[in-house]
């Protein structure tokens, strides 16, 4: 996690500007993504960790209020209010990150037993607080750098081969492509994680071209990945855990999806469009002689 | 859910396509949305539900497959395959939406707390199965129908208050109506459920305009929710938990959330665009004339 003490909706990066014949690093302002960890406590009672999601900051109370009445735990008659945890306060890491909603009531944490859902949309379920959060993934393996006229290829050999072209307007893809910008596999999904895992699970299975006689931690290195729209913090996990190298996207990635790839050795390519692309992380995985 | 046997990852529906000066219900399709229930077992072990995915079906065993390697629940060398579950063969609902990953060794489910992690993108966690994942949620109170002349400039209104308008291409927005199209909240989030809960905790924490004097079943009847991207079975649910009476989305909304909004006596609009817009559910939520 970044060590930012305030909330802030904007977090500003430096990126490096791949465009035809040249390349510049400049500043650049991605969406920040940060973990909220929500706890509610009845009088007199110590908080609970109820939840942690992944959010943009500001409004904290509102989107604490908001998720613990529209997921049925209390309801508004019940809330008494929200606020920053005093238990965290001199943490830094955790001072804005952890909300407490106050119930009129005594909470007992409902029993939902040691399985969970995950939506379309969600990666990683099943932790209780931040530090959770944060998978043990290993550094991605070394591999060979990414050539520069494969990423800009990517996009449009993804969409060649998507099994059921988008004719709705709610499909994300995901795609596998080996260091030389082959590609491997397609899938499709309402959720951009389940396309991811479907990819990943290809490898796992078989079932992919090119899959047969790679084992274990061997299995996805050396590839790279290709999503249809942006990159969060959980793609970047998912990548990391399958060993995966570089991860290019046709749009944006959020502030902990970038802090994500550079602690974990993954290049990190957003805005594939046309000729052009922008580096956020690693840029020695990707070859822009290439 | 629909009463299909086989995966399908295009559902057709029927919308009434709403554009200037009249409207003509037409058949359209939709991406479909599906729960997939994903267990795990070892060597003669009896499958443990393990997670509840929404998915587009399609590369089911792949996903399971995938999402057990990713989530580090196992390895792919521990992984020898996947299939439809056997037990629920009989279930037409659940013959295709259960898959059992087997593995090499025993299973033990990890003790995880009774906490949960919900990324940016998660609407509905805690649930082991299937059954759990449709919370039971009350039909919809009634109000008045929300005007097309105000349907057709909430997309406006919505990014005109957009407190921080965004400039990272990674924002989703949601905005509060009344049920005369006046705004009263805007709010912006990396995740497009996140913003969903930040609206409705303005009106639970009453920090929004109109908000005061309203409590308990009423916080949220005769509102309208518009949201930035696609509705999904989530966006309807946490509506539908809230008491708002009507959904509009500028994207398209998943098969799914189209028949939880009919179930749940929603109204449902998307690509809510210039003039025009589709209405999937309860065209008697919005007065055409008006």
């Amino acid at each position: 996690m970044p060590a930012v003490t305030v909330p802030v909706t904007v977090t500003s990066v430096r990126a490096v500007k791949v465009r035809p014949g040249h390349s510049v690093e400049l500043p650049e302002q991605v969406v920040t993504e940060e973990p909220l960890e929500i706890r509610i406590a009845g009088p007199g009672q110590v908080a609970s960790p109820v939840i942690v999601t992944m959010r943009t900051p500001g409004h904290d109370f509102e989107l604490a209020a908001g998720l613990v009445y529209s997921e049925g735990l209390a309801t508004p008659d019940e809330i008494v209010g929200a606020g920053y945890c005093d238990a965290v306060r001199d943490d830094p890491e955790r001072r804005f990150n952890t909300v407490t909603v106050s119930l009129r009531r005594p909470w007992t944490t409902p029993d939902r037993g040691r399985s969970f859902v995950a939506t379309a949309s969600c990666g990683v379920c099943g932790k209780s607080n931040i530090e959770d959060v944060f998978l043990a993934c290993p550094p991605a393996p070394g591999g060979s750098p990414l050539p520069g006229s494969a990423v800009v290829q990517m996009p449009g050999r993804m969409r060649a081969a998507q099994p059921a072209f988008d004719r709705t307007g709610g499909l994300h893809a995901a795609a596998l492509f080996d260091c030389s910008g082959t590609l491997l596999c397609t899938r499709e999904d309402v959720g951009r994680h389940n396309a991811v895992d479907k990819v990943i699970g290809s490898r796992v299975l078989g079932t992919a071209a090119g899959s047969q006689g790679a084992h274990g931690a061997a299995l996805l290195a050396g590839t790279a990945l290709m999503v249809s729209g942006r990159v969060s913090f959980e793609i970047v996990q998912k990548a990391a855990m399958a060993g995966i190298g570089s991860i290019c996207a046709v749009s944006a990635p959020s502030s902990l999806a970038i802090q994500a790839a550079i602690q974990l050795g993954i290049g990190l390519a957003g805005f594939v469009r046309g000729d052009a692309y922008n580096i956020y992380a690693h840029s020695e995985r990707f070859d822009l002689e290439a």
